[in-house]
């Protein structure tokens, strides 16, 4: 049973070793433990591939790694290279056929695959591909980018090496993604030409890391290299890394809700550390909507990194207010009707101690169906809370995200649902959720400290060109025509594979 | 752990359900009672897919019927048609991805499909269609089968339905089968033009059944309708049931090892059952090599029929010698090596008291590796028999078979390494056994058998010519280059699926 | 899921090793093994706890031999003495806490028992104990007997040894019971005085093994001994064995149903070959009761031996007329009402070739509700039978049975029903299932085949009084007053242990 | 396998709800939730009871609550009153017999009990029992306690009911206990004389609630009523709450390590917010120990309360510096011996751009082995902090707990390993662990923050006399004689459970 985290989804997350000049023999192990640090990117379900040079060996399973993998699973998965998966699924069905890696063999030998994003033409390339006699055991992209590379791989004229197949298929393949492909003899890495996701490399002990956040490289021990390019594709091959131009036209454009939520504080993206940039966040809603209050409480986890950047800039004292049970799994007891609200409750329990006679700044970092948000109001009103500002540190979400982000047709049950000239109108939600005041971060102040001030406050920050089309509908790239509706392809149906006792 | 038969292993069986006029509401049901009849012919994994006119769902794994399906699992399984599959592998790795049915999404829909059948040229279509770009994610025929398929039913130019893709491939592919094929509108079951494996259509309330054997279809309450012919390809569609011929020459040659091992001895197999067919193997026996002795006595269960047939035309008991333990599951204490001979006195124990002071006539198959039989002889005199003579059923392996029987290799230990002019020599062998006598019985008794003499018996029984390659090393259809060995395709790969905790 | 087996439910089975003069590393694999061979004693529960001379250790389930062991567990109850139990509830629940042994702590270090058979003044010492203080964890004989045992071994006056301590409590329990019990230091085996339950001694390189059968001493490779004698009490210490009368009067009264069904025809009972005993059932069924008749069939298996003594004496072929599905488990899927029929036909299916157009003399062991009996003469009519005359190798079961065999309440269904002056209608039987004719073998002659036929036929199978209560109504021991009625302690209730995911 | 959470372990939670006047159908769910919130007092093994009126069904298993309970089981657990336990072992063994709560019947019924805490003459009362001929299957303190109290029960002369057995009981057991015991039509809640762990009372809906700690009040929606007094017996039934004296002298001596670490911030225990009691301590630690610096920085999650207040005594910047992953279940990889560090490294990561180029202020509440706290140190440097002053908001555990807290041999090693006159050396731990400086809180001030200062701040709050025995080696109550060595009774040895496949 799945808990409703009532929070905007996280995506997947990506992790591969490959060896360098000399031998790793824990390639599993080592991805066992990046794909963990991980694990906030995707619950649903996880896998790892290897290769010993000739074969690929692989185990996936719907749920937590803890859960998926032990000692004699990740001991069978012997080899010196290995890539992994964290899923949440943002497209395709939670059955273990859409889990990742996918490992297929074709005529020049195995393949496996791990990508993390969302693929817009998708469904056209599905469609040609099936147009052309082929057949798919799942509903995800990876079955489709698969597809497409081994077309390419294995077209008699071209005669193209895998990373040139990969190049291949890039030129072929619109939206989001950061890949790993791993052939018995390689590991590429590949980054659309957006950089929508995040993919770094690190170095362990002369192996060579790709991990969609650098706090996987840390777990493993490794040390952080560089990010892999918007556009570029590095190959490992023979413990030597070169890298290939896709040729694409480059616009970065990072996913802003990478630095609002996905990616972990301690993580560092596009050179910009993520805890860095939500206490930014913080300091900025102080500036935009500060109220007279006594104290700052966070929404744990979310909140955290951004109540301390008000707190810092209000000189308010930034108090525990909210107890977060550590023990909430990703099974739960199925809430019957009427115990949802218990179950906010078991979640989250107000410190009466820290809030009692307190007016409060409360801070997270979305409001999606608002059930939490008007539950933890009302507790710390009863635990004796005398005011309780409610501040989000983004901007609400107004479009739909087409690159891997599963927010807004949730969330526009609340933004969206009181919204006056495209923006919500922050009092009727607020009397809503039974809040004194209710503010989200502006559009532009968000976009401003990315690119801006982030830089300007460390100059060895860079600016960060972001994808910020949930807030404003501009999107970085043309959507290709199947996305208005009357051109859309019909999903395909997906074989439903029963899961026995 | 898997418990060391010690028999010629089984191969597959296939059972399908498609509704008639009316609707089945319990086709899993009916499909999982079906392939429960049919669990002699595979315990090493099994599937069921149904479909309910939309689209297909499938539940398949390693183990028993019993053991995979529970009535959670079917019901879940909904549907008014349903195919069902039990395994064991003659070719192909033993990971759950080479179980059956396999169901695939292509253009024009979802394809389920389950063989039972070796095709001989599996390793030439599979390059064929990875040159063309083809990706597979198993080693099995199936996989091979199902792109064949797809191909042919998704060529712009001939618009094939699917029948006529199945007929088309059935041009392409050479070897055994007996094919159940199922999209969301039609079952499909075809045979190959040798007939190698049986296929049976029966009929129970105004629903089609397609089984490996009658016995399954008595199960279910059927009625026996007809074989599927050699070469034939026959279609449910709207309830109705329509017959194509594949054109290919037909060339009847069921495998003699259904009569002597495979079946279940209540079946009727091309038009001959099995258990009267036992029991003229066993009267043949008595013919060709009887000796002077007192009772006649069987292995459970592989000699209980032609036993039955000794002792009849011999005039003596027919005792019941070795009692088996019917607790022997799939799944046994891995033997350490001192202890393997214990394991088979757990199988088997003789029933003293019957035995005491007699001159025995045993009767078996077959011999395999001989540990087996070398127990009994010995087990029995130990109780007290006096001499024991052991009579083999069938002619002794010589020659590969390439049809689906895992029989060759195995048995060639002790009959091929007692061979005399490639005939064992069977005092050699009674001598290694520690038996007074053995005799095999001729290959041309068998042939005679089912081509003339079930026949002369009774009219009603047809001639049935079956084939007998593993015996004689004439084999019915032409193979394929490549089973020279400089000829041979490498065997691909598996990728190695990492079964975990 | 529990199959019916619509048959007297077997009970239990002990089996034990101690080392004898050398040490036994194998003790838990040999109770394994044997217990193996006990399986068709008991499918509910099964258990073993061995001891390293200073503590006991245990494992237990509910389940088969082979789902509740495997070699991991089997290693771990390392230990150079080894007692194990099967298990069918024929008092207290079906819960793990009525599993045995059952394996405790006392004063003085230790204990485990396993035991076949049923207390019949269990509840009078389960009221006593408690009065005392004494607390339970399960409704189970065994648990009271254990309370019994600790409390005379640790009365501070007797100091009594454990063996004195069975002795004592042997005076206070009345019933059937064959008994180990094991210590850190010693193994003890106990018999009632009327021996209503068999418990044989054998040996292997020197161990003693002590064993329900001597099936289980054959599975083992030991040799069979003698038996454990009514009312004796034989204790296994430092490698010695020696006996101990427990004084109590020896009135012996073996069970006649292990005769009949419980046992396994490769046993040996009192001195008895069950597989003779059968046959000559069989053989006394003829004289009884022939009809005119062209083939005998048994329903397998528990008419396999009777049909063979019946083919035997009448010179009839003994057929194979029923084929019987092999892979019918513990577990089935739970029939809807309307598919119960169907599973029947699932179990046996009739073996067309060998029944059309004969007349059938169907032999079985017993009619319990008669659904199974019914089915099966109408299966055989349908194959083409022309006329099945049902003969029951044993009389019709009128009386309860209180010394653990569960038989008497089901098959009172049919036999009661159609009772007239205290036997039932054999004519009126007939036709409620559809047979031409029906008998039982009479109660007189079964005593006689045990007490004298089986001697007088050959001098060295001793006299055998047997108890046929259930037959005769006549009880070989008084039964305790609470048996009446309105004298009947009430049943304890069970603390439920609820069985989680 | 469990992960070494280098804490000192915590101990057993209990929870119970009782149906006040009208019924409670949801009593299992809700003492589901009531643990859950309780979860952090013991992740080994978990349980609950319930009765109908007539009987008690119980499920407990090893494993956390959400592995151990689901929707199915709870709903079986069906009834109007429950108790539940969560255990971590600090007496008995890992197996399931000792995991409560303890099911047992008796003479008048069913019992089961449940309880925290410590016996410290338990052995003395088990062997008492025994000599009496009592048998054991656990060695569990509970099930001691649960014969006591059925002997007391059942006495025939005295004819007390549950709650004066109880109350007898209470005069023979000496420790620590806070105890729920339920009958088919009460629920009894009994803690020790001392005091020495929680138990507080709520209502809910009219039924009553009893709970280690009142954050599982909260998470069920219940309030507050009141803790139960050391030494008080409360029953309810019939849905009335009535109150016995169990005439024990009441010292209060509340565990300080329930304020230090056990409990979660937001319980109130003894009627002192635990987080506010934290907050005095790092605020004490302040001025204690003060040296310049730039940021505090809490260990996560235990040394955050204290961080807080020491932050805001300070008035420097409570900084985020460690990152803890969300996901480190109770299961873990084995590490190999190398991998041990890279684990720590996996649970904990330093927030570089918080802490680069600062000089930090460490807060944790313990050190144990010392290497979870070198660790961190060495990263925070790695990370750019210039200097880390570590601060420990308790005393250095120096005495061994005989109540239930299982601190003092672990930590030992590391304070005890460098101590001088009875209490470590700060400065030669320090260096040990890397660190600039080290401070424990001291022994007086953390008494005084309990007795007193607590009370100045807040006159509403108590003066709550606590147990701090593992820090001066003074015991609140005489400890039995067997605690000196040459005394001590001989721990029983376990009946190995062996869990099998």
């Amino acid at each position: 049973m799945r808990i409703d985290l009532d929070k905007p989804h996280e995506e997947c997350g990506v992790f591969g070793v490959a060896a360098g000049k000399g031998n790793t023999d824990d390639a599993s192990y080592l991805t066992f433990l990046g794909l963990f640090a991980l694990q906030h990117r995707g619950q649903e379900s996880c896998g790892i591939a290897t290769n010993n040079n000739r074969e690929i060996a692989c185990h996936k399973h719907l749920g937590l790694l803890m859960d998926v993998f032990d000692d004699a699973t990740l001991s069978r998965l012997s080899g010196n290279a290995a890539i992994g998966h964290v899923r949440y699924s943002t497209t395709g069905d939670s059955v273990v056929e859409n889990a990742q890696p996918i490992a297929v063999s074709h005529l020049k030998g195995h393949l496996a695959i791990a990508h993390n994003g969302n693929i817009v033409n998708a469904q056209a390339l599905r469609r040609e591909i099936e147009e052309d006699g082929g057949i798919f055991h799942s509903t995800s992209d990876s079955e489709i980018i698969a597809h497409s590379i081994v077309r390419d791989r294995t077209d008699k004229f071209t005669k193209r090496s895998i990373q040139e197949a990969i190049k291949e298929t890039m030129h072929r393949i619109q939206g989001a993604y950061s890949l790993l492909a791993m052939s018995p003899s390689k590991m590429i890495a590949a980054r659309d030409p957006n950089g929508f996701r995040p993919l770094s490399i690190g170095m362990l002990r002369g192996n060579y890391i790709f991990a969609s956040e650098t706090c996987a490289i840390d777990a493993v021990g490794g040390e952080f290299l560089r990010d892999v390019e918007p556009g570029e594709i590095v190959t490992v091959e023979n413990g030597d890394l070169t890298s290939l131009d896709s040729g694409l036209a480059r616009r970065p454009s990072l996913c802003s809700f990478e630095f609002i939520y996905f990616a972990r504080p301690d993580s560092v993206i596009g050179g910009i550390s993520v805890e860095s940039a939500r206490q930014e966040m913080g300091k900025a809603l102080y500036k935009e909507s500060h109220v007279d209050a006594d104290i700052v409480v966070a929404v744990p986890d979310s909140g955290l990194s951004a109540a301390a950047g008000y707190a810092q800039a209000s000189g308010l004292p930034n108090v525990s207010g909210l107890m977060k049970n550590r023990y909430m799994g990703r099974t739960f007891i199925q809430p019957s009707q009427g115990q949802r609200e218990r179950d906010v409750r078991l979640k989250l329990n107000p410190v009466a101690s820290n809030v009692k006679g307190k007016r409060i700044i409360l801070i997270d970092d979305s409001i999606v169906r608002g059930t939490t948000s008007k539950h933890i109001v009302s507790a710390l009103r009863n635990a004796g809370a005398t005011e309780v500002h409610l501040r989000i540190s983004a901007p609400p979400f107004l479009y739909p995200c087409y690159f891997g982000t599963d927010v807004p047709n949730r969330d526009r049950l609340i933004a969206a649902g009181h919204a006056g000239e495209n923006n919500p109108n922050e009092t009727v939600i607020a009397e809503a959720l039974g809040a004194n005041s209710l503010a989200y971060l502006s559009h532009s102040t968000l976009s401003r400290i990315l690119l801006e001030d982030m830089h300007k406050k460390d100059p060895c920050c860079p600016s960060c060109p972001t994808c910020t089309a949930c807030f404003s509908g501009n999107y970085p790239i043309e959507l290709p025509p199947e996305f208005n509706a009357e051109n859309r392809f019909e999903e395909p149906i997906p074989i439903r594979t029963i899961t026995g006792k």
